[in-house]
């Protein structure tokens, strides 16, 4: 990629997302809806300004999503998110099994082999924490009891789908497996996030201490940030997910004594790369593959989630707003469909039925969301802390 | 580039610049000193960490130097810099002839041809306006008159310096050069600038107005960044340099009346990519290059310039500051240098030659400037306003 070409894709990208933005606010849409929106129309469907597999392009929408996943781990109140624990694991699990039963069946029903139905359906187990964060933290609702429920449920059953995309991958290259084998990979998904989160709370403090007595401009930003970067590497190295590394780092930091400071840092820089992803997801998406497989495979998707937020059993608790709120398949979906079409398990029109699923559980979550959280008052917890995550609309209007 | 390796290469950036800025600035010396020393220990010729020839890392050190002359641009008075703009042209007229004219003497001396002699002439005239600015901006100095008359003359040297490119690049491809093409290269230059200015000043308010309407979330920011990479582009497609594209977006944007809030903002985001430029320059040096006509070579662009600062005709200025502040060559003498490769005008020993005056040039300035600046005080025409190109020190250490 040429210098000339890497400017004119980054200016594609900000005018789009900022447009887009703009209109699905006027019509009172979350941003992130415009954003996605705006990717499609310069992405492969569109203009074709934004090549989405360009190296460049991917690395810092990469990027964009660590520091979104990073700020929303600083916004989240761990112990908050240990209170809703129990239910947002129950989500999960449930919110993992319906659409992994009901892709299996799809693909049994359909005649497809035994190993292509299982990775129907794990190719529909994983929420975009990314996607339903923005679209939560865009409304001013990002601190509901129900969002923590849905993070927290987001981020147990991106695990639940990264064990299963290992097993399912081990699978499909002719490995055996064992019950140590699968024993082993849970293990290291789960008891990342726990060892990062134990190992992490007492390295945080002592690394805060070190910055406050450095003199170099910007030291605790960066110092966050080299953290938050570390915390995904490793993450990845281990098996598990980048954003679950961020997401971690942003949560331990959070409770350090800096830790709304470098919220409010982190946030300026991530303004930047954030639109980057959500653009660069909707620039991915590629018209010419919608076919009747997709809207089945979606509805299966759809109507899994939204039935596991009934399992969440504490009074008061609008469930259609957690269910609805698990709707969106962004990135461990797209890695399914991808390793499916390497590995040749998935068929050109399966891969595309995969990317139509998740081209409309994104787009259908968004509105939805908004419909169901107008009638609500945001904030149920802490109703007089305003979410940062994204500034407010009015954040640049007065002089 | 994988994202693993992408992360890796972050982290080793943000912690070689922020470790070897804090020494840098711990004894005595400007941070960006430290950040390319913090490169050279991450780059070729230390830890290997970073491969500044990989495109990604390439493209955003691209971005870092756009962005930090856009905030430079933003920080500097159009009207100031036109009232130094006869001092600024002659320092920049006087600082390309004398080490052109060392440099093709040198040349002539040991015997080279006369294309040759010629092209090492030209990669010793074009001051990195980056590195100064950085320089002047770290130390308190960049709104001095002297420091005024650096940014303008290296602004002109350097489009003096892509005329010369494409000149020497003509005939070194062994293409014929006329007068009348001389006459349009050289109009095509400086024309951008002029042009940029003028109209640019007529669309910014425009803009301005236009997003003072929106309510999207950072909508001035991105607008504003959006213009100043347009202005990158356009002018890297007339023949001009990015940096110079979007050095005008800044004077343009700054005369706005919503200047100071798009400095601001410009600012925080830019303080996340300038560091990558430094440390990218640093890594590219090799230190198995040094030979002793890099020394050669040093010793005439020094002499040159600081000659060049004597021009300066005003009472009370410290002339020696102006010539120290022309010494460093960074983006525009790379350029030069990797032509000269790839046309084979330079051999592996002359490329070497020209690499080492860079990196003599470059690491002489800082230390240099701050010594001669110790005996002053800052900002001699506006002491009130602090310089925001780089935040203070002391800017993270409050609670």
């Amino acid at each position: 990629m040429s210098t000339a070409s890497f400017l004119i894709a980054l200016i594609a990208i900000f005018i789009a997302a900022k447009v887009f933005g703009e209109i699905a606010e006027r019509l009172g849409q979350p941003a992130v809806l415009g954003e996605l929106i705006g990717g499609v129309a310069i992405g492969v469907s569109g203009l074709r300004l934004v090549d989405p597999h360009d190296v460049t392009i991917h690395l810092l929408s990469e990027l964009g999503v660590i520091l979104l996943l990073f700020v929303i781990g600083l916004e989240t109140d761990l112990k908050k998110l240990m209170q809703v624990g129990g239910s947002a694991t129950a989500v999960a699990v449930i919110g993992v099994a319906l659409p992994l039963a009901g892709g299996f069946a799809f693909g049994e029903l359909l005649g497809m082999s035994r190993m292509v139905s299982l990775f129907l359906g794990a190719s529909l187990t994983a929420t975009s924490v990314g996607i339903t964060a923005r679209v939560l933290s865009d409304l001013g609702h990002l601190k509901d009891d129900a969002s923590q429920i849905i993070l927290g449920a987001a981020v147990v059953d991106d695990i639940i789908g990264l064990v299963l995309l290992t097993i399912v991958g081990t699978l499909a290259e002719g490995g055996a497996l064992t019950v140590l084998g699968i024993g082993r990979i849970v293990l290291i998904a789960f008891g990342f996030v726990l060892l990062a989160i134990v190992i992490g709370s007492q390295l945080a403090p002592m690394l805060i201490r070190a910055i406050d007595r450095i003199k170099v401009a910007r030291g605790l930003l960066f110092a966050s940030i080299v953290f938050a970067l570390a915390l995904a590497y490793v993450a990845q190295r281990v098996g598990s997910a980048i954003i679950i590394g961020s997401f971690a780092a942003g949560l331990v930091l959070a409770r350090t004594h800096r830790g709304k400071d470098i919220c409010r840092e982190v946030h300026d820089v991530s303004q930047f790369f954030v639109p980057i992803f959500f653009v660069a997801v909707g620039a991915a998406i590629d018209f010419r593959t919608i076919n009747w497989m997709g809207f089945a495979l979606a509805a299966i998707g759809i109507v899994g989630k939204v039935l596991a937020g009934f399992v969440v059993w504490r009074k008061g608790m609008n469930r259609l707003v957690v269910g609805a709120g698990m709707i969106p398949r962004g990135e461990v979906g797209l890695i399914f469909a991808q390793i499916g079409l390497s590995t040749r398990l998935l068929s050109a029109e399966l891969y595309s039925a995969v990317t139509v699923m998740i081209m409309i559980t994104t787009f259908v979550a968004p509105p939805l969301l908004r419909r169901l959280l107008a009638q609500e008052t945001p904030g149920e917890l802490e109703s007089g802390s305003a979410d940062i995550v994204m500034d407010a609309p009015a954040d640049d209007a007065g002089s």
